[in-house]
């Protein structure tokens, strides 16, 4: 009985997310969002609702918890094969969220655990939009460095060939604050926001949108960016949220059937472990903190940039 | 959607609850618990079981939150008379465990908030065996004193007349530990401990099963006393998290609604308020602090009566 | 032991609070803040991540929690009459935030249980710029009513003497939206809105500040307003952290000596019991949300006025 | 300010968790625990505010949360190398709970970032008696398969040579409950719990020790096996804390610098999750769900050795 509520209530809030991810996508997908309207804002609030969601789902797991190993042990030879840890809508969340196919872990025993229709079913979810996707397009949109005549009297320490002003002068800066040990984060810097090609081997977003992201994080005092940082801070409480609900649900497998084999017929610990290693979603954007700088090094934006920033007539 | 889903997860551990205490309520229904079979240690579990899922009811109060107060306004509309915060399965269950109709903050509002077949399984589970009640003949039926060669050797401070001695030494001890502006406590004493009738006016528990149940907390160092002393913690903490589920809903209320008319059609703040307040099923377990010593003065156990307490061997 | 590194901790959080609300009130105590600045963002960290403090020492009553009642008892009789309840500390963060000594319940036996020199400090706190009266002035700053021109082509259904069209219109929508029952609503509406004098009897805010503070809920959705919107929730946010911490002091200190008197040499339940009810500091911010109107009726504002809520170029 | 009074409090509650832990080890050091004194009960209850105070310390990090990471950056330059992650405290709690130095992630790295006084006290911790050892000799005293008599009519069905019939034929009804795919798990049975060796290699409990342990968890529904379930419980409560506060400390430190070098010199993460998974402390507890079998399965016990297990004259 506790069982099947436990996965009623699961199953619940699964369609509650999808149905949140389905009309923040429908949002995100638009040609162009308008900063006046509250599109966004509705956006934002959304995330922090699933958000919310996540976070009770990991606290059910204490209800699981109450149910002793060998209470667990009984119910397990009743489940084989179609193992209630595998939650084919839990995966179709993670496939619109943006997680590809390529880089799961363990594909195919993640495959074999699944009813062929559900495969389809995520397989779909893949081949659209995904949310990680819709962000790099609107990241990409970004505006302020194209508006050329704003930056007329920018200038860098150290100006590279094609290259904006002003990310010659923030690659500048970053050098400067590295320690020894750290020289070598200039390459990824490079790497990650300055590649011509569109988008280097491994990564989910464009060196574009990358710098549109960073600079968002360094300069979100400014009213037109709180939004945006609002959204990839909730993006990045998803990815905890999911990978808490991983770590812990392990830890109940784990505590439950030690290392018996699961019920998808594999060791459950090891493969819970290692998912929980590399699901994460929104890497590159949690990956931003490692090319911020003092704040003291940050370059101040010239004025018509400033102003691009704030309120009409504040 | 998100009102919908959020009713349908209420529903279900509602459920879940009731299966739970159904079970609990049939163990404590037997005639004997025998204190060497692990039943007692399945009421304590289930029990605990109910504070895991209640924690997690309060919890998802956190989602309800993440709707404006514009939308739920909205939604209000839609849903008078048929309220969605009078859930008659909150209701049963708190008859199940021995909440009465008498005691019930806002007796009328509350029945006409409800659909008559609603009320009849409310009435019907206050006609069952409660909790509460099993509760009071569970601790009746404690043998300790009533078997006498075991105290022959002890003796009160202060014999009083038809009472048994050990209960004539702690009112001698718990007087001396009455600070002045305290003095009265000792009339409350007398009336919850020592009263002659059967259940005193007002009062749920009998004088023997408070008696009981003071012993327990006072000697629950003892091995035979520590589950039934989990027991009555258990039941404080259920109290505790249906509190809590009242308040934060009352609290959520407030901030959707304010003091506009609820959508039982009266202010739902001050009702659930006083509800709140009133609503407690085991106050008198929680009261029977009010009456506990220094421990310094705590009277020995003779050693039969700690040989009765302890186990075989060892 | 345990006792004194609780306090400990309480008193080093009390501490952080302090620098937080000090550092607010002195931002809020300029004559103006920019919009454009990010003054009012670092306004709405500091309240946040008091909240989140707030939070944390409301958890840490779990710990007071593992003492049994009866070391507690023990250790009663060597705290009376300097009290651990009484912290003088949480006293002066609530004099800060706003809350007046007429406000407080019990008010006698308040200053018994303080020593001198600490009701001096509370005394000192509340004669300083509370946050209140500072939150009380910054939404009377608020500039969009005065900007006549911007309402020019805005008319209301029953314009009212002496009252800005806007207002009178979303008296009439208010009207229109009250249920039977809620007719009286209507009252309140004008003494809190509309009324002339100062501020009336009892109220903490006046009426133009009201206004403010119910303009910015409803159109929440500008990006001007989004920031004060924000602090405004933080506020309330603050309100409720504040209330769980009486609301489960109270309930431990029940716990553990019931109506024993408190190491205050009162009961403690009684006193915190109704503190707990008294004590919100932003009330009339919370009850803010018996104003609102279905979103349908909401008025419609005037292109210029739109254009003032929004950013510079987008 | 925020930074200090974070570590200040963490230092608070660490000298609390010393403290209690400290006076578990000095009743689990003596000679012999009688099961009818509330020494046992001590432990767990002293175990288990330990779990609440840890519980505290991981709510904590959310308030170091609050911190932006250009905050940190700014903080970071100030603190190399005495790092504010290398509490010598926290490693001095693991050493006293069992963590030895040879177990440990990365150990240059960790005496690196250490004053050499404070390694001096953490190298004496462990050389003292560690919970971990107290519990293996705790564990060991376990009387019930050497009381002989009891077990004269218990049979097995496939004794073994040198064997304990009730390990024989446990043995041989978990040989049955193994899926084809799980054969492998009988050789690490025979390694964990019929060893002859005195420890094998790379574990920290004897193999008299787990087999103790298993006992108390299939039988854990006897009242004298009630408490020392308890006992285990807490202590995987303890690991499972420990780990949540290095799991979450990890993500944070990943918010907060990213990839850059950590205060102590090294990348701050990639330490940490090594950390997280090898420094589990009462592993060996936690691993022996993998040698449940189902409840049908279980060896029904002799009346004697039952007897045993209860109480008195119930």
């Amino acid at each position: 009985m506790l069982f099947i509520v436990i996965h009623q209530a699961y199953e619940l809030w699964f369609k509650q997310l999808h149905h949140e991810v389905d009309s923040i996508v429908a949002i995100m997908g638009k040609p162009a969002l308008n900063d006046n309207s509250p599109e966004l804002q509705t956006v934002v609030h959304r995330l922090n609702r699933c958000v919310t969601i996540l976070r009770v789902l990991v606290h059910q797991i204490d209800i699981m918890e109450t149910m002793t190993p060998m209470d667990f042990l009984d119910f397990r030879d009743m489940l084989r094969p179609a193992s209630g840890f595998q939650s084919w809508q839990f995966k179709e969340l993670e496939a619109k969220l943006g997680l590809k196919f390529e880089t799961r872990h363990g594909q195919e025993y993640y495959t074999s655990q699944l009813k062929p229709h559900h495969v389809d079913i995520i397989k779909k979810a893949e081949a659209g939009h995904s949310l990680l996707q819709l962000l790099n397009s609107w990241l990409e949109r970004t505006p302020f460095f194209d508006e050329q005549p704003n930056w007329n009297d920018f200038t860098s320490h150290e100006p590279l060939d094609g290259v904006h002003p002003f990310w010659s002068e923030y690659r500048y800066q970053f050098q400067q604050s590295l320690a020894e040990a750290e020289k070598g984060n200039l390459a990824a810097f490079d790497q990650l926001f300055l590649a011509k090609e569109n988008k280097p081997q491994g990564l989910t977003l464009s060196a574009a949108a990358n710098r549109a992201a960073l600079f968002i994080m360094l300069y979100r005092g400014y009213p037109l960016l709180q939004l945006p940082f609002q959204l990839l801070n909730a993006l990045l409480e998803i990815d905890e949220q999911l990978s808490s609900w991983r770590y812990r649900h392990m830890n109940m497998v784990h505590r439950m059937i030690g290392t018996r084999i699961g019920t998808g017929g594999s060791t459950g610990k090891d493969y819970l472990k290692a998912a929980a290693d590399k699901h994460y979603i929104f890497r590159e954007i949690a990956q931003l903190n490692s090319f911020l700088i003092e704040r003291r090094r940050l370059p101040v934006l010239p004025q018509a940039v400033q102003q691009r920033l704030g309120f009409t007539a504040a």
